[in-house]
């Protein structure tokens, strides 16, 4: 398959450009009599929004989703859900700046050397506004996995620049205490700080990395497959595929690489967890771990306890200030980009990291249904 | 499709457990007219052998493939080669004590979790003997890639435990220097002292984590698709799908979390690399980047850059020393596994990174060329 | 993947209902550098709409299509392309009837038994009106392939009832000639019959079955794959996705089944066609066949030769008159549908047929590039 | 995906020439637990064995399998299932006369035009030697049916030539009453003539068509995919995915051609069938039709009542007398393909037909209960 479709069962296709008409998500597999509306689709678009704060881009989209299919009397059909977010600020501007150059960090020159002519205003297809109708899906996910399953993901900025939250149990952040604050820390004093940090950088032209942990908790044991689509592969390629992610990992992460073995594994407690379907067992044993430096998922399959993931996100290529570049064929000049981009990614990226992660574990609990009933 | 395939027109598809009759891997899309015969398949798959060194496991198995299709008169017909490795140490043992047990961070719970039921000998198809099919397909990946493009992949440790090699030029490490010691670092005063910590830690019963390294040279602009198939992503995916891979970063990777965009920014440069095949310079201006923070793709797509990731290694989970765990009833209990197994999963790790990093790389350039001629 | 997509390379992902907002596609995998506009698009959507002629459905449907993505200056990006086709005729009715009764002959009880419950406007999803997304998508496919390879790809209607169009040379059928009457039969004799039996069945509020024949010409030989995927599969598959099609045959199709091999083979010879590409034989040599009983494909890959096809396309099942049938709850009870339905299927099929047809032959030419360069 | 995988969630791979090693398949997606073992595979893979009787092809091959993975202690541990088969007659003789002609009906030609060249050893990958593994992967499908849901799967030969076997009732053919003869005819007096017929054939050095039936009973409503992948269409492409099919038809077929939708129709009854699910009528009315014309389909989707398709099969091309063709270089010539091939495909293609309609059918199992629980 070509590659605007993520998913096997559960599975998004989509279309769209910065500047273009809008974006487009044909959403499959859904399953049918789940209550869905528009505004089910509203509170993670309004997280993913421009202009939501003073530490965001400014861009003015309000990005109201309309549902074209899919759904009839409030409930899904079983059908395919398309789901158009049209763009507003397509603002008639002069490109010929970005259009004969290079912006450093960004997609211009690879489309051009994979397409032969890129669509250059804005980043085209490469720009993060793809995502919007990717965050729209999500919320469709987050509602079947929370429905089936009780399946909760919450996700917040763990870093940004030096500024490190301090976090005692990821699986007991709320998403209420996430957006107490626009940076979507839920360590109050970090998020002050980190505030001020991308203000600052704000003010000089630049902008700022960090990193997002992602946390799913009622997850049961046993989603995942053993091999290729080992539930940390497809939860990787899902990051990867968002703008930006330069680094994912899970529990100690790289943390790992200093660890001996006696000190890496956890180890295996009964009286909590899901326990197992044996047939020799017939009411479950509840088996788990004491710690989750495995980061709930061993041998890529789902254990029972939380999927904790961290992503490194880099900062914003595009800056006010000039940098060194070279046009087309090669002549070197130098560029600034104009207005509203994001000092720091970050409190953005949380609604779209979130949304991936629930459309990997919808499929995946799709997926482990088809075959073990 | 299920979990044991992986690629969409390079495409393996593979079937094996640990203590089974063998492995077997259906290697799909390859194209025609490629000399190939079993010598192509071996230096890898020594590589990757168990018993190879002292530093390694000391089971027992030849891993002599058999071509069992799609190879006529030396060359591949274009149509689907099977690859069988059958295992030769299936020690006839007692399984009791594993069979009823949990083993520390090994896929054992997570399988009874989605089943019901496992092969218990051995990790069965959780083990990474299931890898050495995947190795013998990347050796036909790389040599599609030589010989159609001249891409090269060596891959290196990077780190074990505390000990961290210096590399000043990823793209300039060579096969032959990484094979100079049994530790396939190709600092030679690392490899020591990582070959001394790794035989101290065989002998305290434990084991030891670390990275390592991939590079790919010679990618030509423009491989990797703009939203889900990000190079960037199925290369995740792909490192993610071995083994004890715990975390995968590009590039700068997680030290972009404490960088500025203009820190972190690589500036554009003429003079090097491949250029564009704009209509508008029909003799493509060679364009390249002046430093590699971005690790060899843009967008997802490949810049004509070193590819350059490094994946977190956690040390082996099977320990000869006594671990604490619980039955499959939940009782506690301890356990020790019985020998053989690698004190540090690096220095074989390094093909197995190298074969899924060639296996990526060879669909790319398939579907590169289907749409783009 | 889910069963709204179609097609590996060049794929179509389809949404939308009959009576809902309208339908979209994402036409996945298209070259970039394409000329396109919406105008590329109308002639096979005015062929397909509804109200085209007195002989099908008088149902309202301007089907204007709006391209949202993928097409920047003129030209296809490389990206995927979405397409709008709003409904219009959304009449306000009284559903009661069809709400709680199966009609026969439809997908109602099938779509019940599905989903537990369906969208009962009109067909909802399982409407021909559906198709229009396909046709759209069709004409980008047919453009492709005009333009990389020449092929051509013609329909028309080769039977209604008992009449049957004399056709001596399917591959010399112009589409000009298909559009010189509203029967879209090339036999000006045999579609005056036609016309005047689907009128004389359409005052009897019945309908009339036929059939369709597809010719795809200049389909350069080696196309398809050599088993699952072989073209006349993957053809087939097209095929029986389009409503009311009950079989599909090539060449001399169930004629074979009276065959002896001898009268079956088709002679090869040389003088026309495409010829190998040998290296034994720089220059190919043009090898055809004298006649064409395997209908342009061997062993599943085109040989170069005109592809032929057949469809059997069932009588509407909707019909003004009264018919038995059961409520919901299984109570007898009869159904009138109202209104507004083809008396016939086999004019508006053409191009839909078409359409599918063009969707295969373009995802094999990059199937067959990829791999084989 | 390249074209040696088949089936979405039910998913098998396979690769092996007519006079390579052997052929191999790759199961995936088989649900954990069904009992299984060699003795399951062998009913099948005798009846579509070489030299089974005197009216098919006299080449030898045992067609002994071998499970090399994903069955444990007698049972599937829901990992992938290979299997092997190795070819035992190839014959070391001169392939000379093949090697550098085209047999007419053959795919030697197209090989040639795909890939450059070809293993012409017998007919390499497009020999029906492949269907071997198909068989194979067709039992372990046909098991978890009738395990999991009941449906029972059974094929015969419906007519050779001019002969056409009486059938009152396809859905009450039993597996016993096909193989009371080596025709696998259930007419008894038919399957006289036909046995005769082909034995006169094979005097004359030639070969007959015909037409084989095939029947699924106890099928749920509800399988199958609203658009594109309807049942009808993933039947289709599999029966259109084996050697020599050149026509499939459901239920009346093309005799649509010539019905009125007042005749074509089958009227809903109550009192027998699966019924709905709806949450109206907790206990689901058994709904089905009166008569069967619509072949168990409507709208693509499974509607409880038997699935009923006919392919039309033409005669071997390979034939003992000579025929005209013309050399790779384009110099006519005659070529007569030496012994042991089939007068008559159809009674070996009925298993090859039952495996891959069990294929599809247990894919759409597991596809159904993905989304609908």
């Amino acid at each position: 398959m070509p590659g605007n479709s993520f998913g096997q069962l559960f599975r998004i296709t989509t279309a769209g450009e910065s500047h273009g008409p809008g974006n487009v998500v044909i959403v499959d597999g859904v399953p049918p009599g789940i209550a869905l509306s528009v505004e089910d689709l509203l509170p993670d678009l309004r997280r993913r929004r421009p202009g939501q704060s003073s530490i965001v881009t400014q861009r003015k989209e309000d990005d109201e989703p309309e549902i074209l299919s899919g759904v009839f009397e409030g409930r899904t059909t079983g059908t395919s859900i398309a789901i158009l977010i049209r763009n507003q600020d397509q603002r008639s501007k002069d490109y010929s700046d970005i259009k004969d150059k290079y912006r450093p960090g960004h997609a211009d020159y690879t489309f051009d050397a994979k397409y032969g002519f890129r669509d250059y205003r804005g980043g085209g297809r490469s720009s993060a506004r793809e995502t919007n109708v990717r965050v729209a899906a999500g919320a469709i996910a987050k509602k079947v996995l929370s429905e089936a399953c009780g399946v909760k993901i919450v996700g917040y900025v763990k870093q940004v620049g030096p500024i490190i939250a301090d976090i005692a149990s990821p699986e007991n952040i709320t998403l209420e205490q996430v957006e107490t604050n626009i940076a979507r820390c839920p360590d109050g004093v970090a998020a002050e700080k980190m505030i001020t940090l991308i203000e600052k950088l704000r003010g000089e032209q630049d902008s700022i990395g960090g990193t997002a942990e992602l946390v799913a908790t009622n997850v049961p044991p046993g989603w995942g497959e053993p091999v290729f689509d080992k539930l940390k592969a497809d939860l990787g390629k899902a990051m990867f595929s968002l703008p930006a992610v330069m680094g994912v990992e899970y529990g100690a992460g790289f943390g790992v690489a200093t660890m001996k073995g006696s000190e890496s594994n956890d180890v295996f407690v009964a009286g909590k967890g899901h326990g197992t379907k044996q047939a020799s067992s017939p009411k479950p044993q509840a088996i788990s771990t004491s710690s989750n430096r495995h980061g709930g998922m061993l041998g890529g399959i789902s254990s029972g306890m939380p999927i904790v993931l961290r992503c490194a996100i880099k900062p914003t290529s595009s800056l006010p200030r000039e940098q060194k570049t070279v046009t087309k064929t090669g002549e070197p000049t130098t560029i600034a980009t104009k207005g509203r981009h994001d000092p720091c990614l970050l409190p953005r990226f949380v609604p779209m990291g979130e949304a991936m992660m629930a459309i990997v574990l919808c499929d995946h609990f799709l997926r482990h249904r088809a075959q073990n009933g």
